[in-house]
């Protein structure tokens, strides 16, 4: 896939400088030193979820798997690295013929994960896998933050549709990953143009209060927007009077008006109100939407509600309150030496308990119940039980640098659905409390 | 400029969709009505400072400057919205020919700003004028909120240089605007080497925990370490046991080693024990520097204790409690006809008193006191008062459709210093409060 392929608007010309410097600094001295070509093992986990967080949802693999594809030092790129005096001439040629040639696993998008899950492992060279820590941390971190987000709002909406608003509240290219993470999580359409043409996720939107400012009255507002839109249409109306804004909405668009917007106020009072004026106005059929400053709480509150459809903006781009998640890339085995076929050391950084983690490469397998209910997530650097052998997490992401499990969005979407269907019920609780599932060690 | 001057890794085609689908949707529905030429004035400002809060920062105003000039609509962007049924042929013809011809006024960026302070003022017809919205707040809404974290930073750091680290914690594409954000509120350096290349800001990094764990021995990590970057480095020194690993450092790099770095357990205890032992070992001028979790709080609180410099990483790029601003982009008047010259009326939304907001195209000045400390945020839609005329705060950014404020990236972050140092004492305190001026319609 080249970069075009990528497509409008975030089509980089290169994603190797979204790296932090010490990769490549590092990368130098082991040329130096003779280390580059050990053999190395990378994990990405975090050692906890968001305070009070059941469950952690992967996001953002796919667009990993582009990014390490497009992982090239072109000559713009070696040269600003040259001129600025950061790396040697020997590690400029090691650049410039880099592509990734390893091997990457991982849990697949949309799977649910925990303290400790490995959700991603970088195999290759020290010098091929050390120089992907960022921009795969920076992907993941950022997409599976919004993802949880999301997964956790579309359990409060239950069979409402959920619309993705919140492109003006992140950085425009976040939003973009953001309506693509939200989609992973449950979320049905996107309000971002940009989102719609990269990852083809259907769009929305009808008019904003400038709209209905900009003419003379509301009803010239909701002329001009039925004529062009048609019937079909949303409504917005609080700007001046509610009530008088849905009456006149009516007597603009007819009883097959599409639905109304309230975008302010107690929602839970005004959807009701509003419901019972267009019940006696006859749109029977004409939905509510409303849009808010929602959150998954305010999302459930208005659980019995009249309400047909939510947006939802800040809340769900910036993670709910938890924009990042602590996802770590952490060198776990490498070889004693350059020779093929060197065995793997597992290595862990010791001191300071908190940060210290678990050498060796690990796999991942979830242990059912048996009534079929996920009853912990099971982490081990030895063979496989058996009893757990069909219940492995990790998949091939990357083979000898081929991208192996380029996948359908909708296909993160509902595996996101199945895999938060097998947890245990309490892991749909709002609530705070621990990771619904314990992560063993064995 | 055209975008290949945009730079590498964040040259994009087009900033045009960066919008959400309603801006496009009120545009077909006012080109239809004959309301679309009807000139507005949209005005961007925050109801209210994050929560504790004293002053805002302007930051991404010279991103603005970029996406407007780069907002236009090409073949693919035009296809795209034809296929997808969600404008008309009018409308795509009318987008063909887009570019942005009003005028722009805001803020410089790194100012200071306040609750309703109009940091953001756009021009021109409806049309054009409606497109920007989502593009222009993302950008603000970030960037604003990454550089007010910044700020307080700096403010707790004092005279220490504030090194920024925290692209693998947000998006990767956010990371840069976040490293330039930041740079404006006061860091020093960056170690995204994307941001280095946008936005020539100094790059620094030398190694982590992997390379330690890579080597046979701590030992040999640090020779291989100090013989290709110097004995200047930075060594990571809390890999295994902190104190084998500073003498061991300063055995490999003799006592002109440049750094230590500890990233982890009890900074302030660990700081003053490293201080001892380097002075101890002759080392006394190499540096300490620490990079674990800081935010404003944990930098102050380490003010007393022998450290160098601060890296920063998660706490700078989420805002440190507030990963967005709460800017919104207001129709404040318009005229009511497509006459030229026709007189702007003052328009707002009514209903709902939290969002609604005031009408008119207001200026704004920093009312001094006798000392020359900044005493009021004074907005208004009349004249200006003849005391304000030398003190008002916007500055034309586009006119005409050209952008006339472009500046380097030190002119910015220069300003900020200065404008900060304007503001009453009780700006800088870390601890919550109001904001330290109060805004007055006048």
């Amino acid at each position: 896939m080249n970069t075009a392929d990528l497509g409008l608007p975030v089509a980089v010309p290169s994603t190797a400088l979204f790296t932090d410097q010490y990769e490549l600094t590092m990368l130098q001295a082991a040329l130096r030193s003779g280390t580059a070509d050990r053999r190395a093992v990378f994990e990405v986990f975090t050692r906890r979820l968001p305070e009070g967080r059941r469950y952690g949802v992967v996001a953002g693999t796919g667009r990993v798997l582009d990014a390490v594809e497009n992982f090239r030092f072109d000559d713009t790129i070696l040269d600003f690295l040259r001129q600025r005096g950061i790396l040697d001439e020997p590690t400029l040629a090691w650049l410039a013929d880099y592509r990734f040639r390893g091997d990457i696993w991982g849990y697949p998008e949309g799977e649910t994960y925990f303290p400790g899950s490995p959700i991603m492992r970088v195999e290759g060279t020290f010098a091929e896998a050390v120089l992907l820590e960022t921009v795969i941390l920076s992907i993941l971190n950022h997409d599976s933050a919004v993802a949880a987000a999301a997964s956790r709002m579309a359990v409060a909406a239950g069979d409402r549709p959920l619309m993705e608003m919140g492109a003006r509240r992140t950085h425009e290219l976040s939003a973009v990953a953001a309506s693509r993470a939200a989609y992973v999580g449950g979320f049905h359409v996107t309000s971002d143009l940009a989102a719609g043409f990269r990852y083809n996720i259907p769009t929305v939107g009808t008019s904003a209060h400038a709209f209905t400012l900009l003419h003379d009255t509301e009803r010239d507002a909701f002329t001009a927007q039925v004529e062009t839109l048609g019937s079909g249409t949303t409504l917005l109306v609080d700007t001046f009077d509610v009530a008088e804004a849905v009456r006149t909405a009516v007597e603009v668009a007819g009883p097959d008006l599409g639905a109304v917007r309230i975008d302010s106020g107690d929602l839970l009072l005004i959807a009701h109100r509003v419901r019972q004026q267009l019940d006696e106005l006859g749109a029977e059929k004409t939905r509510i939407v409303v849009t808010s400053d929602l959150d998954e709480y305010a999302i459930a509150s208005l659980a019995a509600a009249p309400v047909d459809a939510y947006g939802v903006g800040t809340q769900l781009v910036t993670g709910s309150g938890h924009p990042t998640c602590s996802m770590v890339y952490k060198l776990v085995a490498r070889a004693d030496s350059n020779a093929p076929g060197a065995p793997l050391r597992p290595v862990a950084k010791k001191s300071m308990g908190a940060k210290s983690s678990v050498g060796g490469r690990k796999w991942a397998a979830r242990r059912l119940d048996e009534y079929g209910v996920a009853e912990a997530e099971v982490l081990g650097t030895g063979p496989v039980p058996a009893e757990l052998a069909d219940h492995q997490l990790q998949v091939p992401l990357v083979t000898g640098g081929e991208v192996v499990a380029r996948e359908p969005l909708d296909a993160a979407r509902d595996r996101h659905i199945a895999a938060r269907a097998r947890l245990p019920l309490s892991a749909t609780q709002l609530s705070r409390g621990e990771p619904v599932l314990p992560t063993e060690f064995v």
